[in-house]
């Protein structure tokens, strides 16, 4: 049970409404989740989250798969279930395998252990670390 | 300054030599970093950790590259510096440019804004999130 | 199921009885929610941490509707179901409307994005924030 | 030191450039802070973050100094000292006084306490709290 | 639901069966929990796992309970539920009583608060917490 | 530089001068660390955490340096730097050596490796670590 109420096509205003359509044409299926429908009590949020994440996560630099794979990565640190669990569903769908996946979290808690490490010992950055960006 | 001292080559342990030796020769350079003078007080877990963070950074099926963006993506979300600092280093050696770098803060920037947002509204994960892997 | 029992009245001391008792007149209702009848399992932190929420929760400069949803506000980035639940609906009981939720979710959301990237990208202060407090 | 370039105005592309002169619009001051000159590395990232930032933290329901609260509140949970001290600075400039401040203060250590305290003892959320949202 | 599958006895690769036993006879017991059939999905990761744990929660200079005591404020703190409840238990067999699960909570929660004060009002470390290490 | 002044002895409230002296008899010197300096800007907020802190870290069921050394490690894992170096002297100050600081180390940083896994992969709770507690 979400704290406020998901809304069905019939419920939302219709600037929410235009962008359920605009993640159903982007993702080529009818089906909007819950993420989306709990946003639409604000429908000027909804509008801005979805316009950030398309850009965000839309080509770019990086393929596609490796956003999707981050995108887990910093879930997982968050703690957010909702976001693991969506997400890991679109890295999959995405081509990542178990294989992967497991990689993945793998990375995600030698480098917990490690950063939980250096801040306990407090251990000063290095010089060479810290040489100015191109 | 670190809550323990920073172990020259001198000051520790012949194990701990041995494996700064390891990362000499892993690393192809002369170079010890900080984190691990840190540690060579506790000269088993500076073995322990060594050897975990080889085997889970070397040759997998993910790209060394992606792995690095990875560890950057966890040190940020769990706010340690020194790991934000040194393994973005890590990173740009590996290749990444800074486009790559500035679409992987956006990328983390976005995960925890739609994580809080989430969880803020304790969003129920929907069932097609839930399908048995496979 | 909570990893200690939730106690009834009739199982706890005198003195834990004394808090809830307290709890019921402060909030003019017979309802002692879950998380004093945990606490309840160590008489002494019930009574110091009901003392210091009442007192850090009650009269003060800043109106006790901005105060609930700064708590949310916390609970939400600490990742607390429990508490994100509660303080949302003594939120709500404090008068928050579903629009106010709404914003202060978009608040939350995006000074988490912004906190990363600032973090990511380890951005110096600049000197204007860093002048003597008054 | 960043791990990017913080570019000046001779530096940035055209796009960057007009969204610097946005910030000094809206805060109506020639300064535009470091966390910009940072992001201008992204052109579109800067432009997608001020043009989310502004709507974000312009009118709505909420008063704007007690967003700015909310963005502190936030930001001391996720540990960003950049984001508190220029949010912090930001919240004193729209008159939040010392005592304000200090409440604030005392609302977040109390929340991250019983934060804690629930998260630990795997309070169960009371059936009242999770009745369908309105 | 597990992200992967949690695989039996019968399904395992040879090396990860081999790391089931030792977990078996270093506990004791058949039973092996379902967070080690998760990690069976990557033997490498499981074998790494259960030796570093193995190595680290064994004989040392602190006494078994308080670092399982250890164990479970880490964990609290980092929001893992899993964790939590199967570390909890492990203290309780290890002969943590109530009071003194109890008093680890009351610890966990007031050093969160004085966390987020000394965080919240970037208190400079006192030169005298800085003294170079022995 | 803090948000909020460090206040003297000659600038702080009657009230607030009480907690100090009280400090400084608790822990026999004269010197008043910063954290206390900066909360004296809200005198009630500085006797609600002494009083608090002194209870939870006074006498009780667990040793004064086990207790300590929870405080180190939950403050790892908040992150605070403050906290970690003032409470990582503390420790010292109650006999905790190196080596014994160390092992307090791999275990946060150990339990912060698996509480990321068991978060990553979502993996349930076996029935028998959700057994009703005594």
């Amino acid at each position: 049970m979400s704290t406020v109420r998901l809304l069905s096509d019939d419920e939302v205003a219709p600037e929410a409404l235009a962008v359920f359509n605009e993640i159903r044409a982007a993702r080529n299926t009818d089906y909007v989740n819950n993420f989306w429908r709990a946003l639409a009590n604000d429908p000027a949020a909804l509008r801005r989250t979805w316009d950030s994440l398309r850009d965000v996560m839309g080509p770019g630099v990086l393929d596609p798969k490796v956003k999707e794979m981050l995108y887990v990565a910093v879930s997982i640190v968050n703690g957010c279930e909702y976001c693991i669990r969506s997400h890991t569903a679109a890295a999959r769908a995405k081509g990542v395998s178990t294989a992967e996946l497991m990689e993945l979290v793998a990375v995600v808690g030698m480098a917990s252990e490690t950063n939980r490490m250096a801040t306990a010992l407090q251990v000063p950055v290095d010089e060479r670390f810290l040489t100015p960006p191109a």
